[in-house]
């Protein structure tokens, strides 16, 4: 790729940048707009419509710029919990590590590279029409001693970002603690889940949960939740909000526009009707299920924390595979439809699960190799022929360059998050975080493999695996292939990278929705609106990878440093302003992704070392490549160090830490009614009676209200 | 290797096997040798020496054979634990296994071997002049749709030992727990090791910890002991036992012979000064410590077990790496030297260790290339042309290759388990008990890497690196290089598999001691006799290894298995008689030892697949090689499961046992008069005061008695 094709990246890209911007700095003072861009504010009832017509509203400022800047992290820690302050966390990290790793590239190694003459001697008369490859590693001489300096470079960077880790882990843990300090009491703090409950022929579920804890735990056990199988229930409660929100629109919509029409009103009574049905269904399941056995499982709540704890950490049983324990979620974290399942179950799936991402993978790889194709033109011309006459423009050449491959690929990526969570999902986990979690977990290496390692061993998957299975000839190959994808990924950085962040500022999909939705002539209700939370499963896995591009592109294609700069720059502020006005927690892990981030940037650097040596033994300096070696061992040590030192915070709290709360709390004479609540904290709400909704102008009808789930 | 071969090692060493179970059989009669081959009996004090000569002494007898017959479980049970019994199981485990495998071998795959043709056809006319490939795989047809049979097998005996391993473990964990229930209240069952525990200036260590447990544990907090650093004392105390054995025994001399000598006399004079000296000094350097900075760990007992097993579970501490707790090993377990290191100097001296032991392996190699050369008797004649002569010789070259090859390597392996153990020991274990249990591990996959891969791969070490660092074509080379070596392991079953268990029950080394203490004329004491304990670091490497090698070529040269089978049979016998007469154990693991046979069981396994993977390739069935595959995946899960089905019981006991057991001593009253024990149970018996020897007839003179550590 040439510089000019870059360039013409670059400004296709700062335009839809800008262009989002500005939209976006004019449409966030529209109140039409206001359930797109300020949901949050909205569902918080803190701003109103504003009907009057000003003219400020049709000039695009960057004041909401200013306030996302203002934003301290205890704002972030009050309103969007401590999740979202690690997500900030890892955006500043990766700042930081770029800032210092761009210094070190931009003006050490850019002009190191350049002056090299092994591709090409710089033409400094055309600098457009240079190749990228002038300012990578490999126009560096072979054998040349300039190359101590990329070798001085790894280990500096290496030694930054470990020494970086290392505070943040420290810090993000010391949160950790101080956050578990400062909240009230909370039900899933006092809870745990017991699944594989042995069955017995002559008491029920129930009387052994009852009789097992009492048992064990004479002085901690306080009550305990059996868990039923209720998806029946659940999908017929699903229906009935629907019918709901159907109903009460068309009323609604019929008693403001006054022009009842008469298939409407059929259509009304008919809905009103299904609805009663569905009433008597729900409550005749109710009853029967009550009736009928109960699953395995049950959630069992303690007087305190210490005592969950001790029940949680503790093999209960003398067979393993009973009464297992795990932690409870927050309540309105459960994910119902799966936790119900038994050890096995939760297993098989699992090992489905790994065998579907497998062939995820291989198929993604499809798209990913007519890419490649793209960015190599002459394979292109002589697979479609009939495309020679237009690639020969220069404008569209550079383009479909340029452009395409990385707008294509981002296209196919964008699918890729909701079916890991769709995953993940199935998978047999109980919550909605350990859901999200694990699809983020997914989502990183599936970017990894197939974003990355796919792109630069192009060729069948089982080129890639040979590649991949054979580690004496790993780093060589990375050497070869690393550095000639360099210009393919600068232009990933300013296309995915910085589209993608413009678009999340500008709300693309839901502001469309709104459109349509206005185009449909149905009518927004402000008290309706829900803040969407933020989807980490999306969103970290995209930015960790932007991480390991940079990291792994470093020394060897530095030009990538300023670009990513910018993206993380955006990042940073477009994700600040998000906290502030659209995302709202859905739930709450006390900061479990950051050993995620951890542990991708420590992978990241390995394949740094990796690539490292693969490049000093092609460049023939094999000193470097041997005094590299022993970068990646220390790395890990220091990983290995960082698991005992952190890593068990985030497993679970400490005993002082849980004693000192339990304590506190009993000082303050917070627990006796905080028991009350904790007893009915997990009744499924599909269990729960349905209600005649407390809407005055209903009362004529008996309608469901509607259950959050 | 030649038929004739393998019978001439045959004869040496069933001739060598007859002769040492002779002998035993005679010398065990003697008085004299009591304390060689009864040490046990001897210091239970249940067999005394009968002054009169009997003719029935010098006849051999095979008595013992029908007392270790039939002997019963619950009689090793009692008499020499659940340690004891896992390795008995293990024993009888592999006689099942061999058993099923032989029976198939013998009869389905040797008839089937022998009928092919690729390599030679059978002689049937000098069956002794045949190759012993004739019996192997390698001389079935190339693409011979026989194969199926071997392919039937594989899946067969794979099976069968899952199966096997699957009701072992099961056995196994069921009666660790029964042994738990039906033991005494034990200090180390209701005490932890609190290592690392942060220093603070204004407070003791012992003051910190009795702050933090009553603080954290008020309920079961009972007592603790600070370790102090006492190496010095210990070494003292040490050189004082020393002496003082020297001088009783001077002294009983002295007394005995009435030829008081004044030499002797003198030497007495100085040791007892000596004595004193040491005394006076052992006793300032106690008081000394008592005084100076304690370590930063302590022994904490609970007044439950389920207290102590709580505070091991959970992390104390906000730092992971503070209040660090590990089980604590029984009283006379404890290895005193090393646990008084801090996380820091544990995890480096592993880490060293690890190190350590793969420059052992690499050096080691050299004796084993040096076997291999002897087995190939052309290349020998090449390096030392002088040789040619002797080994032109048949019965000579029959020696060279079928016996000297094994008995070479043997002796280089004798010195293995006590360099592991060593090394376990500098590595920071707490216990004798874990010292031994790493020893194991290093001493199997020592054993497998340096007699399995390095006679199998014979080369460079980097070769076999890069072989293994491989995984692609590792089936295939596995597949060409076992079947050649099958000749060289059955010749080493029969050499060391026989001969070191005939010298185990003749016990060559303590036989030869006694000998020289005979010839220098020291009197022996029966008082003194301690019985030895079994080295399991020795003995479970050695059998295990027999093991692997029976699976891995079972299926390609059956004609081993009636070798292990008789050596299976000989152990099964001896042992049983040893653990009668010698052995007494010196720690209890509670059978910790069976999930190394479990895992090193299913490493056979997976071994055996991938070579029956190579073989099916090489041999051109490569429908069946396809086919073999799941069956690795589904040992794997298997093994997976074993994992989370019992492997949790062997790490510690659930809350359920520990309460339950708690609840039965507290109702038998037992437990206020142990407290008082437990207290002082893990007293550093380097700080226990000196006191004078309870002897009357040595008041004279103020001996330090013998302190036993």
């Amino acid at each position: 790729m040439r510089v000019s094709a870059l360039l013409t990246s670059l400004g296709i890209n700062s335009t839809l940048c800008v262009l989002f911007f500005t939209l976006y700095s004019v449409l966030r003072k529209q109140p039409g707009y206001y359930k797109v861009y300020i949901p949050r504010l909205l569902a918080q009832g803190s701003s109103r419509r504003e009907g009057r017509f000003k003219l400020g509203r049709l000039i695009p400022s960057p004041g909401w710029l200013a306030r996302a800047w203002r934003l301290s992290e205890e704002d972030i820690l009050s309103s969007n919990g401590l999740d979202a302050l690690v997500f900030m966390r890892a955006i500043t990290f990766c700042l930081k590590v770029f800032a210092f790793a761009g210094v070190i590239g931009i003006f050490v190694l850019l002009p190191v590279n350049s002056m090299g003459t092994q591709l090409h001697e710089i033409d400094f008369t055309d600098i457009a029409n240079n190749s990228l490859d002038v300012f990578t590693i490999s126009n560096v001489n072979d054998g040349s001693e300039r190359l101590w300096i990329h070798f001085a470079a790894v280990y500096t960077v290496t030694i930054f970002v470990c020494g970086l880790l290392f505070t943040e882990y420290k810090y993000i843990s010391s949160k950790r603690i101080a956050f578990f300090h400062s909240s009230d009491p909370q039900p899933h703090q006092f809870t745990i889940l017991v699944s594989n409950i042995p069955a017995s022929s002559d008491i029920s579920i129930g009387e052994s949960v009852e009789r097992f804890f009492r048992e064990n735990h004479p002085a901690t056990y306080l009550s305990h939740v059996v868990i039923r199988r209720t998806r029946k229930i659940r999908n017929l409660t699903n229906e009935a909000k629907n019918l709901y929100k159907r109903v009460t629109h068309s009323r609604a919509g019929s008693l403001q526009d006054k022009h009842t029409i008469f298939s409407e009103k059929v259509d009304l009574d008919r809905y009103e009707k299904r609805l009663e049905d569905i009433r008597q269904h729900v409550r005749l399941e109710q009853s029967d299920i009550s009736m009928s056995k109960d699953t395995r499982a049950a959630f069992v709540s303690f007087r305190t924390r210490y005592g969950a704890a001790i029940a949680l950490h503790l093999q209960q049983a003398v067979n393993p595979l009973h009464w297992i324990t795990e932690e409870a979620p927050a309540p309105k974290d459960v994910y119902w439809p799966f936790f119900s399942s038994t050890f096995m179950q939760r297993w098989t799936s699992k090992l489905v699960i790994v065998v579907v991402c497998v062939l995820l993978t291989i198929l993604f790889l499809i798209p990913v190799i007519i890419v490649q194709g793209l960015t190599n033109l002459s394979q292109l011309e002589a697979w479609f022929p009939f495309l020679k006459n237009i690639l020969s423009k220069t404008f569209v050449s550079q383009i479909v360059t340029g452009y395409l491959p990385s707008l294509i690929l981002q296209l196919f990526l964008k699918i890729v998050p909701p079916i890991m969570r769709f995953l993940s999902s199935i998978q047999g986990y109980i919550s909605l975080s350990e859901i999200e979690k694990s699809a983020c977990n997914k989502g990183i290496w599936f970017t990894v493999w197939n974003v990355f390692f796919a792109t630069v061993f192009s060729g069948s998957v089982f080129y890639q695996l040979s590649i991949v299975l054979d580690p004496k000839s790993l780093p060589e190959k990375l050497g070869i292939s690393v550095p000639a994808q360099a210009s393919f990924f600068i232009a990933y950085v300013v296309t995915t990278g910085w589209t993608s962040v413009a678009s999340e500022l500008f709300r693309v999909i839901p502001f469309v929705g709104s459109l349509i939705a206005k185009c449909l002539g149905s009518t927004d209700d402000d008290e309706d609106v829900e803040a969407p939370s933020i989807c980490f499963h999306r969103d970290f896995p995209r930015m960790l990878f932007f991480g390991l591009l940079g990291i792994a592109y470093f020394f060897l294609a530095p030009l990538i440093l300023p670009f990513l700069l910018v993206y993380f720059c955006m990042v940073y502020f477009i994700f600040r302003n998000q906290f502030i006005h659209v995302y709202a927690p859905k739930y709450e892990t006390g900061g479990r992704f950051w050993p995620m981030v951890h542990d991708t940037m420590i992978f990241s650097l390995v394949l740094m070392h990796a690539i490292a040596v693969g490049i000093f033994t092609l460049k023939k300096l094999s000193w470097a490549s041997t005094l590299v070696f022993p970068l990646p061992a220390i790395t890990l040590l220091f990983n290995e160090y960082c698991r005992k030192r952190f890593l068990p915070v985030f497993r679970a709290y400490p005993a002082e830490v849980l004693i000192r709360k339990d304590r506190a709390d009993w000082n303050q004479g917070l627990m006796t009614r905080f028991y009350g609540n904790l007893v009915t904290a997990y009744e499924d709400p599909a269990m729960v009676p349905i209600s005649y909704s407390r809407n005055p102008d209903s009362l004529d009808l008996p309608l469901l209200s509607p259950v959050s789930i």
